[in-house]
């Protein structure tokens, strides 16, 4: 058997996520453990949870990160908020809409489809037409920004139309956080969700969470138990919630939530608009490389997130052999399609820490030689300059 | 609002977990974050699993660590064996056996309880009662090493009654994994749940599994679906099962993965004997300091477990006193007691990495202290003194 330590190689994240990490996070996480009822701990946890509300934007007192990924941070809202028998409406123009109508469904809720093609953002008028269709659904669910495809969809209005019909909202922003604009409060989402190892630039293993007055109240008045015991908010909030004493409920991942509260402190310093901009920034200078190439987008620009590029693969290029390249030659990371985009598209993050004028440069470079010693039916040696020129 | 990194204070942690975590632990936390599909990657999961394998003593196909603590472990035990209308019987003799409890019913099972006093090791004969009861029980649960209360069952035998019952066995070994005899395979234990920040001495976030193909195919032959879409082990095997292609599920938490990893290459080299003899000898020097005071143990000589003693405060001593004493003067935690044993017990761990010469000698030295400072009816001085000649 194989008994030596793990070496990984330094790779450059631009997939869909985990991104690129700040080293100041890597280096929080190998601080000594202390105990997770630690007072000096407890301390930490408040700070958190000031840190949290700054990124969600938020003054929900609700508001710390579940002890797991991404997808139990979205099964925590979906098993606290439905009830057997519940109806939920679930938009779905991606992988993550399909994931939210299972937690629909294992919650014992009926979950009614709104679909739209993938890679467009959600159509608020089959939303509307969903709710006014049924007037029993006490929830609308949807994804800010569809890690699958790279759209954005306007959150703001669709928890209007949500109010409107008087459903609360369910909202996965785990690729928005942090790389495009999200007022929770004032938008007036309801439950929310989101990771740590997209535009926050941590590792994964943690999903921020932050619940309105009214959602904590629909989980307060449930009539059924909460079916998970890990994930029941009733008793998580012994421990998170308040600021006065810790009850004991799970072991918290206490050097997982170091890194967190790094990656917190670190968007905090640079200011959530100006990591806004810069994913902003980056993104046009990575689209003026891509299509200077010939090569083109999934998403129209106006639904087009800037911290995750769905880009076409031109016809006859095979996907696995360039990212396997990238990978070898360069030790760079792009994401491969999901699902029916599988083979057809390339995913390539610019998300946190790895949003930066350096990773803009080796994709386009490191993207621009591959292909070209592929054969591939683009434009050579001019991809670097188009991004040069973006930035100026 | 507080903007500034976290720098916790140095412990030493002689609780019930998380324990000290080996140096080579955080250091490998920290290493590069590579992304969970990276061919270098998969490889490293390999490696996890044949570690854990070696852990457990098992050689179950299924044996990885779900992505979230302990209880997330024990909960996946749960929600993938237990079906709407099962029976269960569930032993409890602490606070995890009522937990325990509490998943059964959230499942949608009915729990038998198979109730022992805190402190004392779960009874065969009443179990076998349970058993014969009950025929139409499919399963027996039961903690191997009691966290709050530090006593050990015989998992062996309770395997035994089970099978010859013909139910499958769930079995916590949060506590006794890498410090007391666990051998999965040869006692047939069927699911198995642990947790990292114990004797593996590592930080605590994740949980090892691994389920006998008996239990596998029960997952496999389910009537209903798994409750939790997180937890739902036919899908997370897409991910962690087999040695091919691994298909995307949640994001693992790759540098959580690190660290375990490193923590069982430590395991590994030390070899699994030789640690928990290690864990026998220097329970032995603590209780010899323990018993010189006047102090005494909870748990009886026969079902103590080394890793974790249950020591009576002494009437009039302020358990809260003497806690924060430790921590504040000495930079020392030890554990509380939980639920009817609060304020009645301390739990002093000597678990994994914790378990080592120098810090018997300093729990004992600076108890010792405070006690007499406080004016506690014990024997002053004298402690040290008998740990260092039980070492001889």
């Amino acid at each position: 058997m194989t008994v030596e330590s793990f070496h990984p190689p330094v790779r450059t994240l631009m997939g869909p996520g985990p991104s690129d990490v700040n080293p100041r996070v890597l280096e929080a996480m190998g601080r000594p453990t202390i105990g997770h009822l630690d007072p000096v701990f407890v301390g930490m946890m408040d700070e958190m949870k000031d840190l949290l509300r700054y990124a969600f934007q938020t003054d929900y007192e609700l508001t710390m990160p579940v002890s797991a990924p991404g997808s139990a941070g979205m099964e925590t809202c979906f098993v606290n908020l439905v009830e057997p028998g519940d109806k939920v409406v679930v938009c779905q123009n991606g992988v993550f809409g399909g994931r939210m109508k299972e937690n629909v469904e294992r919650s014992g809720g009926t979950a009614i489809m709104v679909e739209d093609e993938w890679g467009s953002a959600v159509d608020l008028n089959k939303v509307e037409d969903a709710l006014k269709a049924n007037p029993a659904a006490q929830i609308l669910a949807f994804v800010h920004a569809e890690t699958s495809t790279g759209a954005i969809s306007d959150a703001r209005a669709l928890a209007e139309l949500a109010h409107k019909y008087e459903c609360l909202v369910i909202a996965d922003t785990v690729t928005s956080l942090g790389g495009s604009p999200l007022k929770v409060s004032e938008w007036g989402l309801d439950a929310v969700y989101s990771g740590t190892q997209k535009c926050l630039s941590c590792t994964p293993g943690l999903s921020p969470v932050t619940f309105s007055e009214r959602a904590v109240a629909a989980v307060r008045n449930r009539k059924t138990p909460v079916q998970s015991w890990f994930m029941d908010l009733n008793l998580v909030l012994g421990y998170w919630g308040g600021s006065g004493k810790r009850v004991y409920h799970h072991t918290a991942p206490i050097n997982a939530l170091y890194g967190l509260h790094e990656a917190l402190v670190i968007l905090h310093d640079e200011g959530i608009e100006q990591a806004w901009e810069r994913h902003r920034v980056n993104h046009l200078a990575l689209r003026a490389g891509i299509e200077a190439m010939g090569l083109s987008f999934v998403v129209d620009e106006a639904s087009r997130l800037p911290q995750l590029n769905a880009v076409s693969i031109p016809q006859g290029v095979d996907d696995a052999t360039v990212r396997s390249r990238l990978l070898n030659e360069y030790d760079l990371e792009i994401g491969a399609g999901l699902g029916p985009m599988a083979g057809k598209i390339w995913r390539i993050g610019l998300m946190g820490y790895a949003s930066n004028r350096r990773n803009v440069l080796l994709c386009l470079g490191a993207l621009d030689a591959v292909l070209s010693d592929m054969g591939a039916p683009i434009h050579s040696g001019v991809a670097v300059g188009a991004a040069m020129k973006a930035y100026q």
